[in-house]
């Protein structure tokens, strides 16, 4: 992964005037995220992983070390420096996967000045997006979840390039989607491929039917027939055709899928026709524009859906489309360090988050406190990279989904609906809250 | 560019069921975009080079062929056909950076149907995000234009991964920002770099003072100092002591940065300020979550300001996240092709875009029609790959800027404002009139 010049111009700069200056200190720097957008309950934290790589990784090379020469900006010294840089500082976060609230430190780098500056915008980039999926496809799921269906992520073509339709894709299916269209994530991340078949296909047939059989020849265990290219109700009857073809060969039609018109009315008579043709295990999938609130209303209404195709909104967090993910100094060889300005103050100080369980066996609340004291709860950040080293073991795809999905169980119900209206309790620890007085009041706040 | 596997898993699938059938009709789509974003006025076609390179240059290689075997869902034949695999069509594009409209063909692909059908994906993949950047971006150079003030790209940390920050810091450049502070991207592109520093340097140093003057040591010549770390108006004075000190050495400060607070009253204070001290030269950049709206807002209330460095909502065309752009059948060896239900109808036959010059210079409408229709107006569709190869010449990126800036220009200002009420004049030309009455006739529509 060579991400070491996919930086901001800045981090470079404020690197050469430390190395200038002779200013190398060690500095904490941690990364949290401001707000949840309106109507969600949490975050999924993710790129973490993704982000342990690129630390232990980062590397200047010759060309990037003679673009930098070549722009005239740094002195030859700096250029030696970066040729020689490695990231050798220890980091603690969450594991991939964790769900998280606002203001919690997720991720903390502890190194020289100028290696936990250099990161902050690779960071930023990979971490943003990465939960930002993750954390969209949930309230997808869950919708969908509450009317026994699954998720089927669709994205690619409306993903911010490819990297986006790849790493949505993994996020997606970390979150609980069941599988993804993309083949280079399947590629890439062992991740089960679905699809059924574009309109082109069934257009460049004489007629629907001929269009469904000769999908069906090369397909016959395995073909999810779009029924809506011309009139959905007979694209449903010409299906029903074909599956009880299939089924006399021993053979069984997959589903088909609804892509326009009122998805609710039509699964409903889409579900009538197929049972009454002996085809009840024909799945119907439905696709179109679909988000968490379209799915709720669907589930609502009883629609017979049971596979949703969600494509724009998930890949694209549409309309959220990015999250205010930030990376703070907390503390350097002068102590503890704390932005003041009220619009955008930062917790100070080196910090752990605590989660607590209630009697119900569902978390309860989260407590930020400094990362030495004593709290009684589960410290959420575990050392992931020592001396430039990854320490913590990198663990396998499904293993993450595994663990995603099961602390997602452990949320309380009310904090998993398309429109929370509360907050989860994160409080601050004693001994954060002293320090955080002392620093106001020592700078007149 | 290694995309072959970047297809949705219908595409290949749709493809083996053509290769099965033997049916391998000579197939155009075009692609287009449906609508504009609530306010917009255009879009501009992006994304239409990569697109090129894509498409001549697919292969799959060993690896991707044994992924594919590996899943168990194709035949042998098909997966020998993939391996010889070649994209040996035809594709008319409009110029990279040309103003574009819904609904309007900027893309035509004509070949084998196997090969027409599995680039779709991917083609919408790049030209979507790109094409919504760059639109985006031109709403925001726009709006700091009509202010006198340029704008900057700061957006990679909330980019959509790393290809989203490089490709978009490309499109925000030939839509008009002056620079980006993506280093990868001034790398790979040539895009000039613009770049200030960040709170946490401020911070490690023991006074802002101090940390100015450290900066302003490496960066004689260029330095942008940020104010509003602690108060912005100490800060400004801060800055202009050290300003003053660099004009006593016969250097210059190149500016200070806002990036909280009211930007306009603050920069009204600190032009002043500045000016007091003989500072006339100092520029005002200002950030924070700024968008073309509030740009709009500072401008109308003349804000001093000179550079506005625009992150999240550019990067991310927040809120509108994703664009409507589709890939459509609309001929084959049947003829002429055209999707007929209602919500998603389509144009058929090959098609041309026909740009009309009004009696002022501006653009006055667009026509679109058959492709050899005669129509008075100058074709936006160029050949630019025959028989898989590229033959029209990859443009150099500051001629794709200079291009598609002279371009807005000749869009009447209506269509550049920020709430555009009306849209610009697509009108249908007879010929495909006909075509489109026959067809829904034909098909009982």
């Amino acid at each position: 992964m060579d991400k070491a010049m996919l930086t901001d111009l800045y981090e470079l700069t404020m690197m050469a005037a430390y190395v200038d200056g002779r200013k190398d200190d060690t500095a904490t720097f941690e990364l949290s995220i401001r707000t949840l957008p309106e109507g969600w309950g949490y975050y999924i934290a993710n790129g973490i992983e993704d982000a342990i790589d690129y630390l232990t990784g980062i590397r200047f090379d010759r060309r990037d070390i003679a673009f930098l020469k070549k722009k005239g900006l740094f002195k030859q010294s700096f250029l030696d420096f970066l040729e020689r840089f490695r990231f050798a500082g220890e980091v603690h976060a969450v594991r991939e996967g964790t769900p998280i609230f606002p203001n919690e430190p997720i991720l903390r780098v502890t190194a020289k000045l100028t290696q936990a500056q250099l990161v902050e915008s690779a960071l930023l980039n990979m971490i943003n997006f990465q939960t930002m999926i993750a954390s969209k496809a949930s309230r997808v799921v869950n919708a969908a979840a509450r009317g026994n269906a699954v998720v089927a992520e669709f994205g690619l073509r409306r993903a911010h390039e490819e990297d986006a339709g790849l790493k949505g894709a993994r996020a997606a299916y970390i979150a609980g989607a069941v599988g993804t269209s993309n083949v280079k994530a399947g590629m890439e991340y062992g991740i089960p491929l679905a699809g059924t078949m574009a309109h082109s296909f069934i257009m460049s047939f004489s007629t629907e039917l001929e269009a469904f059989r000769a999908y069906a020849r090369t397909f016959p265990d395995r073909s999810t027939l779009l029924i809506d290219t011309y009139d959905t109700l007979q694209g449903a009857e010409h299906a029903a055709i074909v599956g009880r073809e299939l089924a006399a060969a021993g053979k069984q039609l997959g589903g088909v899928r609804l892509d326009s018109g009122n998805l609710g009315a039509l699964a409903k008579k889409v579900r009538t026709l197929l049972d009454d043709h002996g085809l009840a295990k024909v799945r119907i999938v439905a696709s179109s524009d679909l988000n968490e609130y379209k799915i709720e209303a669907l589930v609502k209404a009883d629609a017979p859906i049971d596979i949703y195709g969600v494509g724009t909104d998930l890949i694209a967090a549409k309309p959220v489309a990015a999250i205010p993910g930030i990376y703070k100094l907390v503390a350097d060889n002068g102590g503890a360090r704390m932005k003041l300005s009220p619009e955008k103050r930062s917790a100070p100080g080196k910090k752990q988050v605590f989660r607590c369980v209630g009697a119900d066996g569902k978390y309860a609340q989260d407590i930020v406190a400094l990362h030495d004291e004593q709290i009684a709860g589960v410290p959420l950040m575990t050392l992931a990279v020592k001396n430039g080293r990854r320490v913590r073991p990198k663990p396998a795809l499904e293993r993450i989904r595994d663990y995603a999905l099961g602390e997602v169980a452990k949320l309380p119900n009310k904090f998993k609906g398309i429109d929370v209206p509360s907050s989860y309790p994160v409080e601050t620890a004693p001994a954060l809250k002293a320090l955080i007085a002392t620093l106001m009041k020592r700078s007149g706040y």
